[in-house]
């Protein structure tokens, strides 16, 4: 064997257990359920799940599929073609997958990113029979070193009956060290998660697993797939603008330091964007405790304004993967990836009063968010983390265009056609309008700062029209419940969210 | 001065600044903000409130209101009345004070129970003139010693710029040590709270205080106002036994260990029906770690079912206030009562995993709860402390009657009309025709469980061809969107939310 390969694995026994994808695919019977690692893109298992796709082409199989987070290198895309998933959790993101699942064909558990852990530990769910973890290495003491991602695979390795490694040799070896994971044990026994500051190391470099659990170890070499975030246009940094004025407001009240508060930055162009107008501000010495760590918050430390950043992903685009990966050292004192689990814990959130950034698909006039389902019905991805976030941040911040698809459609609504954040979770809403700081705010007090601050200006005279009405029925939310959902009927009818009378107003 | 009062009040400095109420009351100047003890109508203050409202007979005041939770006493309701409140957080369950909300009178912000604290040590909202507490004593070395509740008491102590104590004789002085006092500190800065077990003591047993801070002192000699709350009737014996059902199944499963976990119950007949219903189960040596603590609480602990209680206030009936106060002793190692900031905090509620119920007032075909809105517009009560619950519980069940207004009302929609907990939160739902267990299940999964087990059967057919229709249309969480809300437009049309031709088939 190649010796570069055997000193990979610590552990001698294990070196005559590698096998081939094809062999690691045999394993897995139709109706099992597999816990795969990768979390947006970084660190997904990128072998055996082809294999799978491959043996399905020969007899019936049907597997379950818990993730991290969503996968890359089109193993969402290429499983959902196949048909081979019954059902799936807690987050995907690909276009074909999303449209298996709006059809009916896969269940899909939109699920908070935290709790998948919680629900596996308890045996809530269906129990895993094969783990399929990437890897940079196994020691030699039986520990799993993860590679881009950490996401949910240390509790996948730790529940499930069996444990497939893909040991993928391009990763960069260097990322040995960059790992901290923390194990919080069964709800009523545990003790308090000890991090107080987002640079804490709490736990070990590795996964820890008994390695007679390993009963295959499969080679790749293949670096993960390259994010797709856009860089900011002209609004996604009119946005970064009026959220970066709204902090330095912060800091003039006195309600936050100069150095603000450890940031949570949700994937997207628009946070991404923010991030990126951080880098032009006064603020430095910043903090991040994130999920996904994206290009931004690598311009950010490179520099020098941010001065640690915790995630449990590293997803970035080709270029910069490529610098970064070509000189991790430098980054090793001011990066540590965990599980899931404790980059989105509420205990953490809470105790470090994140500023959270989160991005909508649309908000109503009362400040309920909808981040997942178009028109209520279609799922677009997943509530994602955010909610792990927006309920317990110092500072919940949702950013959003303010329409959609050239004006046909408003993200400001008169009532969101589903809430995955609740009026009483949500502190600030921006758009390239400006934005609408909500707290301490009833419901009447809030509408109008949504419709003047956020709303585009066409749709505001139907917004305020909406508002006045309702609010002559009474009530502390005050709705005209027949003309709630109204706009997504115009939608439908018109193709536009807008009734008749105001096009004509707008093309005036 | 009487000798009693003066053993109250260790600093005898302080014994000349007993005040009248009304002496109290003319220091508040309109537009000014107060912070008053209370939560559900235990350990409010009783007198200056009632100052305040003779007062406004002769000059304009209207002031901002703080409180933990709800008022007894009727200073809720006295002060909607008096027209004195500009705005009101977190809670309240008074129908004068409700319709005055409604109407806009009043601006109400319903807030998570444990988020008041945060928002008031971060300066977040406005900043506190008075707070006003009551308190059994006030010791030498500079504690407020609360009463039947702390509440907010505590912070608003500390952030207030003057407190007014109102020493209560006619609350029992044994509860002199019940209380256990921790303040987590600033986020960011603050250390784990170091709470594993529900019975652990980390604080003071009294609210830490500079003397100089407390510049009047009104004495008072008033028990809280009774509880209202109902004994259980045969529909919520029922949901009650579906309930504890459900729990001996998880037990079975293993899920669950003989002596579950640790309960909380929002306060409310059928949360109290299924405490009831414990009594006469084989469950023991269980725990409580809730918000309220009711008369089923101390029912169980009578009846040695129950080993230990944490809560945040204490709200009994008459006869059960008797019964206990007159044997406080009994209970001393039985009971906690810790700031509400404490008995909810998310931290504190993931780690020990709680099992949680709390009441809804309508669910939605997919698990989505309406807790605090009628017709998604009128403000019931508050969401109170559900949500700090529901997002981070063990299980989260929501409890309800399948029907209200002698069926007119159905309390299971195509489409909640306002949410307060989204499908992500939502374990179980109960009514009195069964449970429906959502965990690990797609939406399209969840409706039919929850049509066939929850729903009236006489609303099930129209459930069903809604979910019928809303299936052809596809999507992760189908609907109709332009009938979504018809059940509500029916109910104004018709008195009830059943179309015409159920109606009909409902009478045949």
């Amino acid at each position: 064997m190649d010796k570069n390969i055997s000193e990979l694995i610590g552990d001698s026994r294990l070196t005559n257990r590698i096998v081939t994808a094809e062999t690691a695919a045999s394993w897995i019977k139709d109706g099992m359920t597999l816990g795969l690692s990768g979390f947006t893109r970084a660190g997904d298992a990128k072998a055996v799940p082809f294999a799978l796709i491959e043996k399905a082409k020969q007899q019936r199989l049907k597997v379950n599929v818990y993730t991290g987070a969503s996968l890359g290198s089109d193993v969402d895309k290429m499983m959902a073609e196949a048909g081979i998933i019954n059902k799936r959790l807690p987050f995907q993101a690909d276009s074909v997958m999303r449209k298996k699942i709006n059809e009916g064909e896969i269940l899909f558990i939109d699920q908070h990113l935290s709790h998948t852990a919680e629900l596996v530990r308890s045996d809530v769910l269906n129990p895993i029979d094969f783990a399929i973890v990437e890897a940079i290495s196994i020691t030699k003491d039986g520990m799993i070193i993860p590679s881009t991602s950490v996401g949910n695979s240390s509790i996948f390795a730790k529940k499930a009956r069996h444990v497939i490694v893909e040991l993928n040799t391009a990763q960069p070896k260097e990322l040995k060290g960059l790992h901290d994971i923390y194990e919080v044990g069964k709800q009523g026994e545990r003790e308090p998660i000890p991090l107080t500051k987002v640079d804490d190391r709490i736990g070990t470099t590795g996964i820890p697993i008994d390695n007679d659990k390993i009963i295959g170890i499969v080679l790749t070499n293949q670096l993960d797939s390259p994010s797709t975030i856009v860089p900011p246009d002209a609004e996604t940094a009119v946005m970064a603008n009026h959220l970066i004025n709204f902090l330095r407001k912060e800091v003039a009240a006195g309600r936050l330091d100069e150095n603000l508060a450890p940031l949570q930055a949700g994937i997207g162009s628009v946070a991404n964007a923010v991030l990126h107008g951080l880098l032009n501000s006064e603020f430095s010495n910043l903090e991040v405790y994130s999920e996904v760590l994206q290009d931004a918050v690598f311009d950010l430390i490179d520099a020098g304004k941010v001065r640690f950043a915790s995630g449990c992903s590293i997803t970035l685009s080709q270029d910069k993967m490529k610098q970064v990966y070509s000189n991790l050292d430098a980054y090793r004192d001011k990066l540590i990836l965990r599980p899931q689990e404790i980059s989105n814990h509420p205990e953490i959130v809470r105790r470090l009063g994140l500023i959270s950034i989160n991005t909508a698909l649309e908000a109503d006039i009362y400040g309920n968010i909808n981040s997942t389902h178009v028109r209520g019905t279609n799922m677009m991805n997943g509530i994602g983390g955010s909610g792990d976030f927006a309920r317990n941040a110092r500072l919940t911040i949702f950013v959003t265009k303010s329409v959609a698809k050239n004006g046909a459609i408003s993200s400001i609504v008169p009532f969101v056609s589903h809430v995955d954040h609740t009026e009483h979770d949500v502190d600030v809403l921006v758009t390239e309008y400006g934005y609408a700081d909500l707290r301490g705010l009833a419901p009447i007090e809030r509408a109008p700062l949504i419709i003047e601050n956020c709303a585009h200006p066409d749709y505001r005279p139907h917004l305020r029209e909406y508002f006045k009405e309702a609010l002559k029925r009474g009530g502390q939310t005050p709705h005209v419940l027949e003309k709630a959902f109204s706009w997504y009927i115009n939608y439908e009818k018109y193709g536009t969210m807008m009734e008749p009378k105001y096009q004509l107003q707008t093309q005036e």
